[in-house]
């Protein structure tokens, strides 16, 4: 049997990521790896999610816990997250929460929601590399949100319409955002919304390292300039993403989708269809836990996560050649990292494993259009300060082997 | 802003089901409803459950618990899985195995895989409802796969092409099938192969009941009957989608497909793309517990629902008026009832809800073409014996009443 004969067109724009390959080299125990953007282990709140899996399979709460549930998501967690939301200037009610799991399944859902075949996706170059593979499936073109230039509106329009379709969202990770660990200032973002205003799309805002700023004065969500504009979510245009996976345990797989109530009722129905609700046992388990500790935990680990930048950038700052720039994040987990252009990143990643027992994701993967060849991302939440110092030390000696 | 103006064209088909808006009926606690296809929460193993997650999130495990992991799924749990299939009669490897969250999810990830829009899938007359919801959104159109008539694979053919696509695959529920409870002999299953084998395209196979067989002789899946052919399952079009839901619980949302590695190895990249991977707490607490007492569980599943069901086909005897019959399911939760011509379904449930408190699913929403106003679906696997009997005295008394 031909399989490919019978596929769907969309299976064409599926293909294996970069990242999931690297990723099989971390069973090699010797390699100090920068490569996957995973929280710490070590800093999982395991005695809390003992005492709440313990409390949601007692005789009160496990029928429940272990049955079918809502696809819109257990109703005591809604209530958390718009208490969340409405704390970052997001003021809401449950009908505005849809519960996912995680907000990788949120970026599917609203690739789903929003793109038809040929419709364009405003994304930045570089972007996240899940947005595009969850994108990919439904057969957009990409046009270049961030950074921007002096291109119009219209001219945006224009070129969605010359590739036979419109411009249905622009899509951008705000706070300390994976690969480029870069943050979008207040200006960028009411820019973002006012491009959104004029060519009447959406607005997808990925927040998932939100939590996670070290220094700096935090910058209101979108949504939240949005609602100041607007007066009520629900004439709002923005769709929140938000995650417990870099927080609280992503292997759970719990996030969610925050917007118009109109938005996320026919979200609802599509998350119905495609695989009934997120996992009962592991909503009541996140609310338990998030009610008992999101602050204090998190807290903690911006403590720790902290030391891990200002170490890579201090060991940066010593050990790269001449020619390397990097960015300086003011949270989340990673550095992206500019390297001479006559340097290929995957090739550097080649030489540092061969040579260095090194590794980092090139950061061709993460342009639409397979630029960036030069460039590099860095996740330090995983590593040590002795492997960030050493691995540093390891990267400026295999740069300087190409150079 | 206007949100009709800029969802996807496939948003056109994805409409409030009817049983979810039936199942808000059941927090009235008066109602004896027969409407929920949901396994009874008494007969949950909590506290296997308890043990599972104790383990799970002890220090030897909770890192891997809680932390990201594969998109195919946890090993020690595909391993578990390729013994039972093998025991099926599919012998298989971890490489044939996906684990997806709950079978909806397979079901929505193989329309994704397969459909483009306008492309043919040939299912029952009535069907399983979700998977009617997870096809809709890649915009197929169908065909009556069973009962089929005297129609040649050539005229499937043509009817697809008329309709701008092709046939990309057969769907059938096969054991004690939601909604009819009735279950596909041996003849039929080959003859589905046979026809899929002319038309070259795949077929789904939903057991998610197999478990749940009361009496009579099993019939091998159509993969074993498959494999049987050709020797290997990599070279079978047959994909199996089998679910704990029905066994262990529906809350943690595991199922999983079984075929052709090649196909798995796509839908591993489709499952990346779409929520990186199930939740890896669940699929070790699956694993432990299932390893444990899947056998005897099943076993006093089989035992409780099996009285349930001669119960209901008794009060059925008793209780019906002249005119109707019903299926008499060898195993699973349904019963599926077909009333004289002139009473409606809907007609039914609004005057059985009004003066008798019961609540069923009305027939038609399990029919792609809408037609079967005339039946109803029945599940027994929630009411005890008395409600049975009470249930079925007043369904009487409703039909009675519209005679």
């Amino acid at each position: 049997m031909n399989w490919q004969d019978i596929f769907a067109t969309r299976m064409g724009r599926m293909k294996a990521s970069e990242i999931r390959e690297l990723l099989k080299l971390l069973d090699q125990p010797d390699i100090i790896s920068f490569a996957g953007g995973i929280p710490d282990p070590a800093l999982f709140p395991v005695q809390a999610f003992q005492g709440a899996m313990t409390d949601a399979l007692s005789p009160a709460n496990s029928s429940a816990a272990l049955q079918y549930s809502v696809s819109e998501g257990y109703g005591p967690l809604r209530d958390w997250i718009v208490d969340e939301m409405t704390a970052l200037g997001v003021p809401c009610t449950r009908d505005n929460i849809l519960i996912t799991s995680g907000s990788q399944q949120a970026l599917d859902y609203l690739g789903k929601l929003l793109l038809s075949p040929n419709d364009t996706a405003l994304i930045g170059w570089p972007t996240y590399l899940g947005a595009l593979g969850a994108f990919n499936a439904y057969e957009p073109n990409y046009d270049q949100l961030i950074p921007r230039g002096n291109r119009s509106a219209a001219d945006y329009a224009q070129t969605a319409k010359d590739k036979g379709g419109q411009v249905k969202f622009a899509y951008a990770s705000v706070d300390f955002a994976n690969p480029t660990g870069e943050t979008l200032d207040r200006t960028a973002r009411e820019s973002i919304l006012d491009l959104a205003e004029t060519l009447d799309i959406a607005v997808i805002e990925d927040s998932a390292y939100q939590a996670l700023r070290y220094d700096g004065d935090p910058v209101p969500p979108m949504l939240a300039l949005e609602v100041e504009r607007k007066g009520s979510i629900d004439t709002c245009r923005t769709l929140y993403c938000g995650s417990f996976s870099k927080t609280l345990a992503p292997g759970l797989r719990v996030g969610w989708v925050c917007g118009a109530s109109e938005v996320i009722s026919q979200m609802v129905l599509m998350k119905q269809a495609a695989d009934l609700h997120s996992a009962t046992l592991n909503q009541m388990a996140i609310n338990t836990v998030a009610r008992a500790l999101f602050a204090d935990h998190t807290a903690n680990l911006r403590r720790v996560y902290r030391v891990r930048r200002d170490t890579m950038l201090a060991a940066l700052q010593e050990h790269m050649p001449e020619g390397v720039t990097w960015t300086k994040p003011e949270g989340g987990m990673f550095v992206w990292v500019t390297l001479p252009k006559n340097i290929d990143g995957g090739e550097l990643l080649r030489h540092a494993l061969e040579t260095q027992k090194l590794a980092f994701v090139p950061g061709q993967a993460f342009f639409a259009d397979r630029s960036g060849a030069n460039t590099l991302r860095l996740a330090y939440s995983l590593a040590d300060e002795a492997q960030i110092n050493e691995g540093m030390q390891r990267l400026g000696a295999a740069i300087r082997d190409l150079a």
